[in-house]
């Protein structure tokens, strides 16, 4: 039998703000250890705790027949030459995809999975990006307006950002002079 | 192991359409026993093969850690007194659920379940309905201009059209001197 009403959620096309629902935030102290250049980072802490990102998260079952969904938007800025971004996450149940589809902003989607195949794909308005099961996945902010998205994944997927707060992504993006750059991430281990 | 690659496709914000992929298109002669008003639907049709919707239908294995996604858009008009609408579908797996994002427009997602119970959530820009497992779902054009949606469900859900052809829908809506209204369907059985 079915448990779950039908529903509906508002999430503004423009700024991917919903008006009925509280957003879930990360701030630049909520991401230490996350960003290359450390002394950028404790220094930008110490002017301002800027809101770096937030997100919608609902709460249904952790049901393998639902599906969770909201928007994010990540806001632009810099921190040392790495552009905002979110921690990023690998989902618990490993094997299991996730769905963003651009609504502004411009992106990119860094993703990476154990057997060490990463990619990046554009985020852009209009571009809906699939990232498989196994891919961890994080958004990118390289443009100077928010980037928001819309995603959708299965609910009982689950959320592991140790993984990556631990170890990283094997790749960073870098601003060098106004260039987007793709470069190996020195702290990274197998 | 991932088998499947990350991958982008693009899909407008605001017509939905796709530059890189062709859609799948129903006219109005693939929905017939679809429209209550039976004369209205042949005399149209003598006139003019209308394209009533389209939608995007991807090509990924039917596995249960996958998502399909893609956009649908019912252009608007009515048969008779009945709005276009899509022919809608149950689950082959009856117990997955659907996101429903609308992009553009004004419509209605009309949803019923095997116990009786039926629903609709209004379709206006920004709105994310969730189609919960177990309901049949439909969209219909309320409105004067396309309504455009982004869905997306579990790769192994299946469609299940017959079900919806051979009973319809307990519900149908309907224009009636420029009001919607939602009436019983007098040929509905159990």
């Amino acid at each position: 039998m079915a448990n779950i009403k039908p529903f509906t959620i508002d999430l503004d096309l423009l700024t991917g703000l919903s008006k009925s629902k509280e957003s879930t935030k990360r701030y630049l102290s909520n991401m230490k250890g996350m960003f290359s250049d450390e002394l950028a980072y404790e220094n930008l802490l110490k002017q301002e705790d800027r809101l770096l990102y937030e997100f919608y998260e609902l709460d249904l079952p952790n049901k393998d027949s639902d599906l969770l969904f909201g928007t994010s938007i990540v806001y632009p800025g810099k921190v040392g030459n790495e552009y905002h971004m979110t921690k990023g996450h690998f989902h618990t149940i490993l094997d299991t995809a996730e769905v963003y589809y651009c609504l502004s902003g411009n992106g990119m989607l860094l993703m990476e999975n154990p057997e060490g195949d990463w990619d990046t794909q554009q985020l852009k308005p209009g571009s809906a990006v699939y990232v498989p099961g196994r891919y961890a996945h994080r958004s990118i902010n390289v443009g100077n307006e928010p980037l928001v998205t819309f995603f959708v994944f299965r609910a009982d997927a689950g959320h592991d950002y140790g993984t990556i707060e631990e170890k990283g992504y094997r790749k960073l993006i870098h601003d060098k002079n106004g260039e987007i750059q793709i470069v190996d991430n020195p702290k990274w281990q197998e």
